[in-house]
């Protein structure tokens, strides 16, 4: 037997890359409950149908087949699929349960989403998400496109990971925009807006040229994609261009809302940025995307939009909002910077020393009693030389290490960091608060 | 378009559900890192070839395909599964980071599996488990096994769920009286005792007869599986069946450490009960089932055992012993009994009113003071007049409504729950502790 090779594409991390990634999602999901949102979680499965309707991903998706096939209610025989994102889930677990949920609903999900295609960096073939949405039905009022990314902001800021800036854009904008411009179908022109980033603006009025815009249109479209403010100004420049439309008028109210909103309530980490255009054909309004400072090469980190329709069953829509951040790519790549680290690699505080293999079952009860008051605490696999119990201590970053004398009393605890030891009684002692849990921080020296 | 329907054997819960079950993973997440347990995550795929060597489950792995295929690396041509538990993972695991583990490892590790199986009450085709495993390389002392059921009865001990009391036995015991009664291939034997529950004694006794046991060998292998005590004094009813062995002793040795630390540590929550099999042939000394008082008939929610080889590479062997809480199952039958309740259906806290929608900005910013102070909140999404919006937290159980005075002070905050209204400070008012965070609690009428 030899040993297994990793799997190109399905990250896994070591036990203390694992305590780092559930502090980040830990602090994630109850900054998300700070703000209202409630927990969902979905299978992972979906109905094959239902997956490819989302067309752009269809050749990415896994499809389930069972080894041995063949009894009577077996599901894939309608077609089942691994999800690719968090939102086709939520779109169906929403009309499944439209009547026992309250609208607005705030959700949040965090969970793995899988999907087949070649992976590179920070692109991956299973990763873990963490969406939030708000959505109504058949209306939404559009302050809600202003909170989700302070929401977002707040979560990402609360983490010992560089500043996060969210880039925003709105299709009703560059929508009008183009109306304005004379031209009939923006699609094809957000698609080319949208490479400007990898293919440059040479590359991209070529593109738009070839979908048949005039030297003027194109020039308009690319002075458009140009504007960049983190205040409402980015209104005048556009004005400037010179293009008039009512759709275009209200796309440039509603970005401002969330300018403005931004600059007051989380100033300098929101900005307008006219040249996001995110693929999806389905969003409506306010578009995201948000970098990582230091690390943009990795692409957008936490992307979303406002779409008016996520669902609909006969005449009931389900508008909404919603970001999702891109756990596995920000973890994928500060871990692969070397910059974030922990201060431990157990969750232990402190390691019981046992004196002798009889001694086990007075040691097991300092254990318990240091975990009553929340003191996290293990017993020493054998009764070795306490030299030998303390270098087992130091490989794992366990601070305390306790050295029971029985029943006598006069245990003693020492700090293995420090070296200094000293007599404490299990019923009472306890380490200074930050010694409690392992502590995630910034790496002083990162590879970026 | 139709509403969707439910997927059998994939359960999905409310999002009030789904708080109470975060809320149950949160505390067994934390009582396994209060015993030192580090928390790993696999990939929810495995090579094909390394799920089938398990055997039993081969005709219940779903295998991946992608929809259109073709890529040179695509890693589903070597044929990937969805892994069907969380040891198989595990042990893949562990033999390829071994040079960067610490053993004794003890891991934890709480994740979705998957089987195709036909669904019944009890059994999903997605489901969640949660695992603790003690590794070791080449040996691994005994004392674990005892250790094992004392985090779990811990662990499930905190929640509001009925008590929960573990079943053990002994392999070493049960093959050292077969092989003391003559009997040469104890694992057909073991197989046919396991479905003494299901099929009762008689049909067992058949079942042995049939496999070529006398009766008295018959008769005496019952005896052996009706002994159940919550002290050592098994041992004393084993030896009166007149069966003598060394692996016999052995066995009886570690069963009566394995009980004895639990009558000292956890009284009343473990029994000796040696019609325990366990159906897996990898297990080799002590195996656990346990059950919760009053849904025994949902089957063991929390199995494991102690196996000699989890892994093995050259003459490098990973002994271990391990136990599997099925969450999924827990989740499924208590709220199938309406038998967890939880006060509220958000985590919001305050609901911040909105007098009139220019003054969302102003409210915004108490929500945001509330936060910064750990109370979750929330602004109500229309400035709609205060009895409607008063009525928009009732629906969701959130316990209090901010009402802005705007500039001039004056907040007041009301209780919804009593009506009372009382002047408040955002940047001092909290609630009373136990309604900062939503409450988990035992239903007082269940229907079980």
């Amino acid at each position: 037997v030899t040993r297994p090779q990793a799997l190109s594409g399905f990250p896994e991390w070591l036990p203390h890359e694992r305590m780092i990634e559930q502090q980040v999602i830990a602090t994630i999901a109850s900054t998300f409950e700070l703000h209202g949102f409630a927990p969902i979680e979905t299978r992972a499965v979906e109905p094959t149908e239902r997956l490819v309707h989302q067309g752009e991903t269809d050749k990415e998706i896994y499809l389930l087949h069972r080894l041995q096939a063949g009894e009577d209610d077996d599901p894939t025989r309608a077609g089942l699929g691994l999800h690719f994102d968090l939102t086709v889930p939520f779109a169906r677990y929403v009309l499944e349960n439209a009547g026992k949920l309250n609208f607005p609903l705030r959700r949040y999900q965090i969970q793995k989403a899988w999907r087949g295609e070649r992976p590179q960096e920070g692109r991956y073939r299973e990763f873990c998400q963490a969406d939030i949405d708000v959505v109504g039905v058949d209306t939404l009022p559009d302050h809600y496109e202003a909170e989700l990314p302070l929401v977002v902001v707040d979560a990402l800021s609360a983490l010992p990971i560089p500043p996060i800036r969210v880039h925003a854009n709105n299709r009703r904008l560059a929508e009008g925009f183009y109306r304005g411009l004379g031209i009939d179908d923006p699609a094809p022109v957000l698609r080319a807006v949208d490479k400007l980033d990898k293919a440059g603006p040479a590359a991209v009025e070529e593109m738009l040229r070839e979908i048949g815009l005039s030297g003027a249109q194109a020039t308009a479209c690319l002075g458009l994609a140009e504007i960049a403010t983190e205040d409402a100004s980015f209104a005048d420049r556009v004005r400037a261009l010179g293009v008039s439309d009512p759709l275009l008028d209200t796309g440039i109210e509603e970005l401002t809302r969330v300018v403005e909103t931004a600059r007051e309530h989380a100033p300098g980490l929101l900005l307008a940025d006219l040249r996001i255009a995110r693929g999806l054909d389905y969003y409506t309004g306010t578009v995201y995307e948000s970098f990582l400072t230091g690390h943009e090469s990795v692409g957008s980190i936490c992307s979303g939009g406002r779409y008016d329709t996520l669902a609909q069953v006969g005449d009931t829509t389900y508008p909404g909002v919603g970001m999702s951040i891109g756990i596995t790519r920000i973890m994928g790549r500060l871990f692969g910077a070397n910059a974030l680290t922990i201060n431990r690699k157990v969750p232990t505080c402190v390691l019981v020393a046992v004196p002798e293999e009889p001694a086990r079952s007075a040691c097991n009860r300092i254990a318990a009693g240091l975990r009553r008051r929340g003191i996290a605490a293990e017993v020493a696999p054998e009764p070795a030389k306490y030299g030998k119990q303390i270098r087992f201590a130091d490989r794992r970053g366990i601070p305390y290490v306790w050295f029971p004398q029985g029943e006598s009393g006069g245990d003693e605890v020492r700090d293995i960091r420090s070296g200094e030891q000293q007599p404490a009684d299990p019923d009472t002692w306890a380490p200074p608060a930050p010694d409690l849990r392992p502590t995630v921080s910034a790496s002083k020296e990162t590879a970026t």
